[in-house]
């Protein structure tokens, strides 16, 4: 493995982590703890499975990986706060957020790790001559603070 | 930048950008936002502080990169749980938090980018010869999860 790959390597390995502990508490969670804040005031973990199956859906167009999978949950989850929208059903969110992240899992294989380091599609060429950084790497080191973020609030549901 | 360069950079930025996150928040809390539990018999913003402090000051051993700043910090905030024991104050666990930030970034950039694939020190050779992605960089981008995980869990202290 050059050194390239071992950073890239490494980048997915912690995306997977997280991402699988985040299922696992997903699948533990009973639907009381799902529809019950994770503090007074607060999101749902209900709220936060679909945000979070919204946000990684969106990394498909972000990072050239084709069409998203279910484009309507942004305005659910991502530009109406927990609690003004009827959710969908917990069992077909549970699907989403599956097929969402083993579709994303599958598709971070196929790209190299020359490829991770160019510019994400969120960014325009000029900006990303100006600033290297902002390339398919840092969208998923992001994305995986995004949802560490949010596993830690969602464990808060446990008792 | 090389290649390898630009993927250590982009890991450094996105601790940075976490770090940065999670020390505006503890700043703008109250005394009073500080001491109330993040959720109903929960952890106490000023125990996660001491908390993270603890974690990162861990990392200088981990990553080969000098004696700790407070290993005193362990007993109170890794080996206790919330609520067991006398904290110190609020303003010297702030301080100890900026310093050790600020010691670790200073010395995140004396490490070149294959020294950040080479293994950590809470990792024998022969388990890091098995495992190559055992290595500064997956610490990192552990920590940096971590950071977000609690970060996740302070901000519901604001109102």
């Amino acid at each position: 493995m050059t050194s390239q790959n071992l950073s890239v390597q490494v980048a997915i390995n912690s995306w997977r982590l997280v991402m699988e502990r985040t299922s696992k508490l997903f699948s533990g969670l009973t639907d009381d703890q799902l529809s019950k804040e994770v503090a007074p005031g607060k999101n749902r973990p209900i709220y936060l499975l679909g945000h979070l199956t919204a946000i990684h859906d969106a990394m498909f167009p972000i990072l050239g990986l084709g069409d998203r999978l279910h484009p309507e949950l942004d305005a659910i989850f991502v530009s109406s706060p927990d609690k003004t929208r009827t959710l969908p059903p917990v069992e077909e969110l549970k699907k989403y957020w599956d097929a969402v992240n083993s579709k994303l899992l599958s598709q971070f294989a196929t790209l190299s790790a020359d490829e991770w380091l160019q510019r994400h599609y969120a960014m325009s060429e000029e900006d990303y001559a100006k600033d290297p950084t902002r390339n398919r790497l840092a969208v998923l080191l992001s994305r995986t603070n995004h949802m560490s973020y949010h596993l830690g609030q969602i464990t808060l549901a446990i008792k």
